[in-house]
């Protein structure tokens, strides 16, 4: 076999699609953040599609963390968790991530992907004759967990009770079960039903396993996330989080009990044989999952911000994704269309939002998917929805009613 | 089903096997590693079982490098490389990598663990009818990958050609093949015949996949690894490291063709789904490889410490796997004792080895992994073995006959 021709052969069929993937390259400026240095294009642009979704990864109690652990005790870690690796760091952010979902204890992975992969992967396969029931939607991560697992996997259809409730139904009552859900869908924006959810599952004896990875941070009072604003945390069995969005750095968790997360902790490979993150990444995390425990400022500017670029886009009749979140997807429906609005925002507006195309998508729902943030001001609004007007013109996209609003 | 009782009783088991890891929690001091805090027991002590092989966490030009980019850049990437989290640190360090290994291209992971499951999960499932080819002893992160690929697969013994050749003769010569194995085996401080492999793979028309994360930063003239101290870097098709071991910081890599990386980077859903490590991760790390690219001190005097441990080690007859590499496993041959000694060590002697259970290595070579460093003194040295020499007495634990060594 040739493998180069192979390779080769792939990678044109992706971009005869349209669906190859080109990385912008950026270079943000501490401090003057969303502002970036566009080292693929031409100066400076402002990012609107960051997951840096409060601008955490540039806020002075962050960095002040991480110099002091840098000069306090160097760089990496120098080993797994379980040799030579667990510093005090890491103990210090698991217990302040505990206390955040108000569980018995916290396990850090070194991303969120990992923590979904490897704990996901873990309970359904060690629990025996696990079956897990997975939202049709789910994040890549639990699928590939889940999948890993090679436990019984039955999809229920997104956000649908009826459906969850009807396949609860048709398994066996002692058959351990775990229902795997996200609260915010990073994609679409739109949000789990959790409390029914949680009635279901205590109904069918099944556990719940809760991503919240674009919640934590964001809601509820402390920023413990959507659970945490409902009142729901103690009736989730895992909450899973994220330390590289909301909270600015990088890493992953679970929440749970103290059983569960040292059975995740002593059987789970992807949590054992890994270099642990750097103790300086955690002591970062920390400070930013301390801050915005205290703190709902960046929370109440965020959903002030979000609020003002839906209203501006309705006021043009710019399609977008209706939900109760802080994530809005401008609707394309064209990979090339979507591809081109974006380079073109890119080198004439000086304004970087990342095309979101198939396979991130479904076909056919190509988007901008924009991210306000309390950094951005209405200055940054202003530009993005003229520039965003006259591209919706040029490529004779379909506006919305505008009276329909 | 009653879980939290399930989770108990699997616990139990670990604990009455005497395979329950306890993390030692450690705070290093900079400047003084390999000196520590160790906040599980009292005061101070010596970790010599770190993978920071080379004591690069401390380097000085790598916190400069890891300092700056926090202020220039923040804390985080804010995004999977796709979505706004490609930086300039990022792509700066994949070209440092690619010219490292002398490869076109490299491509950067979360981890080691994340490169080898997500490359190697890729390449077989992805290339059509693919047969992986796996050393027996490979470690847990290629294993998952290629489980995880669902392609065929066939384990060949540990480091045996003719096994392997047989296997690879079974198999029709026009079906894709990837031989994946590493050179450094981390356990056991054995290494691979690189070359040998690479010339049957050549013979049988098979791709070569090898793990350098043991080796990275510590061979070759410019630390590429065993196979650029062996001249065979242009052989391999793949070659994988982590940032994690000797360069000091995190993550993980492969080195290979422009259009093997960029096919990698288009399909491996652990490289597309996450977020990007950290810019100042990415610049600590780009530091501490361009530094062992220029400077070969580090690997020479870490060699010399290796074998001065060695030699002592030898004198008083204390057994170890005689291997070419700097991991020097002393054997134990039971969990209980293998424990003993390393909590005996750590409360009456200052010095830090975690032990070595299964399921990390097979029943009954129970070992205590020693990794000397250059920034380990000779005094340290000394301390160690008297501590070793009086623990191997009170534990009656078998000597080798000296005069054989
Ligand atoms: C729903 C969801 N879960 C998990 C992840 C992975 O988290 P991380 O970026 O920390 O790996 C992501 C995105 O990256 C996500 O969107
Ligand atoms: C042989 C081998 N490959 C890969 C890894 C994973 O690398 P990392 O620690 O960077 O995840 C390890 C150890 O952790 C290892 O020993």
């Amino acid at each position: 076999m040739k493998y180069q021709d192979y390779f080769r052969s792939r990678l044109d069929t992706l971009r005869d699609e349209g669906n190859y993937r080109e990385f912008a390259e950026l270079e943000r400026h501490r401090g003057a953040y969303p502002r970036a240095k566009c080292h693929s294009g031409e100066g400076d642009v402002t990012i609107w599609c960051s997951n840096d979704y409060l601008g955490m990864g540039q806020h002075p109690d962050v960095l002040a963390a991480m110099h002091e652990a840098l000069d306090r005790t160097g760089a990496g870690a120098g080993g797994t968790r379980n040799i030579s690796g667990t510093t005090h760091d890491h103990v210090l952010l698991e217990a302040e991530l505990a206390d955040l979902h108000g569980k018995e204890a916290a396990l850090l992975f070194t991303s969120g992907y990992v923590s979904n992969w490897a704990a996901l992967g873990t309970l359904a396969s060690e629990i025996p004759d696990c079956v897990v029931l997975s939202d049709a939607l789910n994040h890549a991560s639990m699928i590939e967990g889940i999948r890993h697992s090679r436990a019984q996997k039955v999809i229920w259809k997104h956000n649908d009770l009826e459906d969850l409730e009807a396949k609860l139904a048709a398994l066996p009552l002692e058959q351990p079960k775990l229902i795997a859900f996200e609260s915010v869908y990073s994609m679409d924006g739109d949000v789990a039903p959790i409390e029914a959810i949680c009635d279901l599952a205590d109904r069918y004896g099944a556990m719940t396993y809760l991503d919240e990875v674009h919640a934590v941070g964001l809601y509820g009072p402390r920023g413990g996330g959507l659970a945490e604003q409902l009142g729901l945390m103690d009736r989730l069995t895992v909450i899973e989080g994220t330390l590289g969005k909301a909270f600015g750095v990088v890493g992953g968790y679970i929440a749970a009990s103290a059983e569960l997360c040292d059975f995740v902790r002593s059987f789970a490979s992807g949590f054992i044989f890994t270099t642990a993150l750097p103790p300086a990444v955690a002591a970062g995390a920390a400070a930013s999952v301390r801050h915005l425990k205290a703190s709902c400022e960046e929370r109440t500017v965020h959903q002030a911000r979000v609020a003002e670029v839906r209203a501006q886009l309705d006021a043009i009749g710019l399609p977008h994704i209706e939900n109760p979140s802080h994530i809005i997807p401008v609707m394309v429906g064209d990979p090339v269309k979507c591809k081109f609005i974006s380079d073109t925002l890119l080198r004439d507006h000086g304004i970087y939002i990342q095309p979101i195309n198939y396979p991130t998508v479904p076909k056919g729902t190509e988007r901008l998917r924009i991210t306000p943030s309390p950094v951005h001001t209405a200055q940054d609004v202003a530009k993005l929805v003229t520039a965003l007007e006259a591209l919706w013109t040029q490529c004779q996209l379909a506006r919305q009613p505008i009276a329909a609003q």
